[in-house]
């Protein structure tokens, strides 16, 4: 077994372990893919999200959010060239009907030295497009139930709701429009653990531009420097970052400009972002469709017009499996999760030194109610000091927090860190305020 | 009109006004029973999960959260009973064949006058069982993609990962685990704004406790008392809030125990959430149909035992919904959202006195930019001030700050009181901690 595969089979075993992520509905032999966040994992992409609207939202004075249903009418996915375009090449093994995308080499390669082991001489059928949205089913009246989509990706419920942010909030152009949430896809072949599934979140923005010359290549780059700086300054490291510009060919169909944020991934670089020019093509098709004007006035030149977007658009679910990536760390006695604090389940563990002394103990629980107060914190009492350690650092805990005998007496805990292991010790009462800060 | 229609009249255009919701993909005359979250929308729904998740999730030491996918092997469907049992009863208007539920007579009625003012003789189904499931479609290959169920309720992600949690993690009898996510249904009447609609959010506990005499009791008794608190804690008039017990033929197929409780909605009393026994019957029923074990081995008896489960779920819609009913506030010159702090969209919003005044936007700016690295802040410098402070009295900002002449001499800002209208001087630089503090 390669490194590279050896690193993802820890990963997985360590989620699973760990109660980061569990296959979907496992005791029933799964769902392919679909994924369950245990507890671990909830919260850790509860931070990822959160961090995201903080940054992207809070912080700004130029974006507002929106939350759109999954089901939409389906003539906005007529509009968006989804239905006719959202489609992945499809080769068929005509040996054992399985199917593949055929702008994916190495799997059909895999699947074709699997038939010739067995002496059985492979034929493919031609690339035939494959709509991947999921089709479901509304209504109450059998035989007449309505043919819907669940979305394929999330941008379609900003692009509806234009016209309704900009009547119902003061935004003026430039201005964003954040979103996080669901999406689903028919994946021909779900593969790498989380990173391409049929269930997955997305966190998007659609920032509406003038459509002016210039205004689009600067915000392009604009976006594609925050995002990238984004990933880097929550400890990702930037040698297993790059960007790649789309090639023509490649491009969906709404975009002009198109670039990738990559990840260095065991099984090669793939795409977990993309930064997208738009240009008009979502306003101006949802203007078409449902005969709705979806223009703007500016209300300083007075000059009408449809905006431009440019788009960027992660996938959670991927940034969670590469934030995981990035962080595992083996060194001689232990594995480290070096998540970024913000990012990490857990940002404190309390332990009293032993279990069994009723005054240690209560005073531990003391401090751990405290800090329960503000932030998510584990409780261990078992066994040795230096074993509850390990287990808190594999998970990713920056801080652990002993009471001791001096805490009794002087109300001093330690608290050691996670990275250097080094140990300092801070009065009990000053925790919160320390942690606070050290998250900001 | 009568004084609750009216109201809710208000509330559904407030609502669409100023960006809190819009009917789902309205520019193509929308999709029945579907909502979108605008921007002040969005930051409410937020806001109530987060809080809920603090005081239900960090805040407890017996409790740990998950987040399962939509979309589940439908094995887990028929073993909860939802292939078989989760229907609604329903008749049909042979004029018409519009479809009702038949628990629901005053919309029967209203139909059924409507036919009757045009002097048309009414005729109904008997009732039938109608499947709430919501239906889609997964798979590559043409034919023999497999039917699958949009999960009706959020729970089942819950139990399948019963063996999961309790063997990735230190959880203890008695433990609850939460979750948060949309759920969807076939509703066959979708009504009353976002109460009943197709796609909604839910959130819930599970909480397992031992087999054991009067544990049921304590556990079912205590969960009432804490929601019932949890709203109350955040605002809602306890006037509007009661308990109702389900009767016998009511309760859903897996409840031996169930209590409503139920919101004084201007279309009469209406559950939005609900604590429900459920007994051994998930975890019995998925280890019967999947072939895994889920009982749990108590370590310290070393009894094995299947754990029974009190429930408490809860629309997160609904909240939403009630939580914006019982804020609205009527006065002679002003409307105003009482919400509770911790759930107002904005936490603060800032003014410069006047815009014309470059120095005074410059330090308005300078407040505005360094409350929002905390808090979600509105900005704006339109207008007369009197109208401004109305202005986000509709929206339910708690505190809005003006930065005026005396500020520029020391430091000094007005911060006004949403309820009260009251002002008091406050120094610019203490603003964070007060406000933060106001929030605990």
């Amino acid at each position: 077994m390669d490194e590279q595969t050896d690193l993802m089979k820890k990963i997985i075993s360590l989620c699973k372990r760990r109660g980061f992520i569990y296959p979907g509905s496992e005791i029933y032999g799964g769902l392919a893919g679909t994924w369950d966040y245990g507890p671990l994992g909830t919260e850790l992409k509860r931070n990822i999200k959160n961090v995201w609207w903080e940054d992207v939202v809070q912080k700004r004075e130029d974006m507002v959010g929106l939350d759109a249903a999954i089901m939409m009418n389906p003539k906005a996915w007529e509009a968006s060239g989804h239905v006719e375009a959202f489609t992945d090449p499809l080769v068929e093994c005509k040996v054992c009907n399985q199917r593949f995308r055929s702008d994916k080499p190495k799997e059909i390669e895999a699947h074709q030295t699997g038939h010739e082991k067995k002496k059985e001489k492979v034929d493919w059928t031609q690339p035939q497009k494959f709509n991947l949205l999921v089709k479901a089913y509304l209504g109450v009246i059998e035989g007449k139930q309505s043919e819907i989509f669940l979305r394929g990706e999330i941008t379609n419920g900003v692009q509806v709701n234009f016209k309704n942010v900009v009547d119902s909030t003061r935004v003026k152009i430039p201005f964003g429009v954040a979103q996080i949430g669901k999406a689903f896809r028919n994946e021909i072949t779900p593969g790498n653990f989380t990173f391409r599934s049929r269930e997955f979140e997305q966190m998007e923005t659609q920032f509406y531009i003038k459509p002016e010359a210039g205004e689009a290549e600067k915000w392009f780059n604009y976006w594609k420097e925050e995002r990238m700086g984004w990933y880097q300054r929550l400890g990702i490291n930037k040698d297993n970052l790059r960007f790649r510009d789309h090639e023509p060919d490649e491009r969906a169909h709404y975009a002009t400009m198109a670039t990738d944020v990559e990840y260095k991934a065991p099984w090669g670089w793939d795409e977990f972002m993309g930064i997208h020019y738009r240009g008009e093509w979502d306003l101006s098709r949802h203007q078409k469709y449902s005969g709705v004007s979806l223009t703007y006035r500016d209300q300083e030149t007075g000059q009408t017009f449809i905006p431009h977007d440019v788009e960027t658009s992660a996938g959670i679910d991927r940034s969670l499996l590469f934030f995981l990536l990035d962080a595992f760390t083996e060194e001689e006695k232990r594995v480290v999760l070096k998540l970024h604090p913000k990012l990490a389940p857990f940002k404190a563990a309390v332990f009293p030194l032993v279990a069994n002394k009723e005054d240690l103990v209560a005073k531990a629980k003391d401090v751990y109610h405290a800090l329960q107060r503000k932030f998510m914190v584990a409780w261990d009492a078992r066994g040795n000091i230096g074993k509850r350690y390990f287990s808190q650092d594999e998970i990713g805990t920056p801080w652990c927090i002993t009471v001791d005998y001096q805490t009794l007496q002087d109300n001093s805990v330690t608290i050691r860190d996670r990275d250097t292991t080094g140990q300092e010790r801070v009065n009990a009462d000053e925790l919160s305020t320390l942690i606070g800060s050290r998250l900001e």
